[in-house]
């Protein structure tokens, strides 16, 4: 009887929380985002600022961020940075040119301390893709793969709703699987024919300047400038009619196949999720029709090739979701 | 008071079980083996029959196989087959070239009905994956994925301690990602340039034609009958010496290591292991340089590279362990 006549604490407590918002921040080379996330969903206004230059600064500029959220009541804070992150310590262990300075930096630690509330710190490619798996349309899916198409290729694993981050939380660096033989082109990594050396804006730009070696302008307006030749014009050309530009696109969504191919057959996905700045000017049946053209019946029959849900807010959602998500598991 | 001293009949009978053997079949292309198998190692004398043709005489066959253990008290029977298996129903899915008609059997249903104790059917590779992953070496590993070496490629992934099937059941289909642009070489499953036309026999065949293209019998002695060359002929001559066997020999370690990348930058693992036929011409030390050469190093530092301790037996052992393993896991 008494059990009955007392309130169950912990459950009022889950319950409550589950309610209540967490933070998703976004670092980026150019801005940090910020915004309250809750249920897969922004809601409230995103806050930014321009991403300052070195470690402390940056931090400064997160706790500038999260101190605009005072009014929330907030179950924790989820940041998607570049890099490989230890997803237990919340350390940056893998370094990104677009950070310079920030691996090492123990973000959860100092965040936590100062804060009082659970942080998690989390790859950027892999927040964006915990949340676009979490979307309604996709929630019965078995495996699906974000693939990130900007200034590099990024991906996130979410197999049964959970991210898999891999033996040296490195899963998912599917910009640098390799999808041509002999060197042929050389990646910002250092090695050679990574896939985000095709499929990347960089990679557009080395095939079109390869396809156009001997095209004159009469051929194609796009041989006028070809060193410095950029993504933007490549596609409006294509849009327009121009048919090396085209040719180009073309090449491009092939170079976009093979690496979805091999991670096809690696994984057995039954979803693709491509977002990004590129990911716009992606064809999407064309790539479909060309993914199951280069797989195996069984492996080619079961991806659905979806443009993202999320696209730029993917990053704070995934990362915020991820708190909420965690916060609760552990206070069951 | 009366419960202490009651029997706990399921725990006794789990006891009872964890102790009892269960049979491993390994269904190929050639023949059919069979032994018993406790604690992931083979206890009894292999049994081996030649695969015979059609599906009711393979069935006959396994059958056979089987009443030569009745005097073991079996937990269960696993079978490890080629093709891609439903690993709910055990239902071969995918046909497979090695052993036609296959595609379609209800494996698991029939063998039940005849047996009354619990079967379970498996990929072959997938079979052996698991029961790699499960030596005492290997214990401690986040994700290991075998990768089998033969006449064609096959792979399991099996990531902390289970193994993983895909959306599809398809997962770890390795042989048939793309490591070439341009479609160079058709493969045997009508795609091209997937791994396997690279670095399965046939791949190697290939090869040497190619580099020995114009070489004549006194350069090398390789050259006297290349349309009718050998995996064996080529390896054999690369151990006595021949500069044109040992070039053949390391292009074959570069296509194989290319493979390896992809998986490594996908998943992370923290250990690959290589068996099958060919993988004892593998230079290990070679192979694991060419793998760190060729990866971002947060993925290729962590990576070991190990021959398979199981061999020709990981398809019996990883098909009757898994039996075992979900046996007493549904039994609680």
């Amino acid at each position: 009887m008494s059990k009955a006549k007392g309130l169950d604490e912990t459950k009022i407590d889950k319950i409550a929380k589950s309610h209540m918002p967490a933070l998703g921040i976004d670092l980026g080379g150019t801005n940090i985002r910020a915004a309250a996330v809750r249920d897969n969903e922004i809601i409230t206004e995103t806050e930014r600022i321009p991403t300052p230059d070195g470690r402390d600064n940056i931090i400064e500029g997160i706790l500038e961020l999260i101190s605009k959220f005072q009014k929330d009541v907030l179950v924790g804070v989820g940041i998607a940075t570049a890099g490989i992150v230890n997803g237990d310590t919340g350390e940056i262990i893998g370094s990104t040119g677009n950070l310079p300075g920030w691996s090492g930096t123990p973000l959860k630690q100092v965040l936590e301390a100062k804060l009082g509330i659970p942080v998690h710190v989390e790859n950027d490619a892999n927040a964006a893709g915990y949340a676009e798996a979490r979307i309604e349309a996709l929630k019965r899916k078995r495996c699906v793969v974000t693939v990130t198409l900007g200034t590099g290729i990024g991906g996130g694993i979410v197999m049964h709703g959970r991210l898999f981050r891999g033996a040296n939380w490195a899963a998912g660096e599917v910009g640098h699987i390799k999808i041509a033989l002999d060197n042929k082109r050389l990646c910002t990594c250092g090695l050679f024919d990574c896939w985000e050396a095709y499929g990347a804006g960089r990679g557009v730009i080395q095939t079109a300047q390869e396809l156009l070696e001997g095209v004159t302008e009469a051929q194609s307006p796009l041989a006028k400038n070809v060193d410095e030749i950029t993504t933007y014009e490549i596609f409006d050309a294509g849009d327009a009619g121009d048919i090396m530009a085209q040719k180009i696109v073309n090449r491009w969504h092939e170079h976009i196949s093979h690496g979805l191919v091999n991670i096809a057959h690696i994984l057995n996905p039954d979803c693709f999720v491509i977002t990004g700045g590129l990911s716009e000017n992606i064809d999407f049946r064309l790539l479909e029709d060309m993914v199951a053209d280069r797989s195996l019946p069984r492996v080619g029959e079961s991806i659905e090739i979806r443009q993202s849900a999320l696209q730029g807010q993917a990053g704070i959602i995934g990362a915020a979701q991820f708190v909420s998500d965690e916060f609760l598991s552990t206070r069951k």
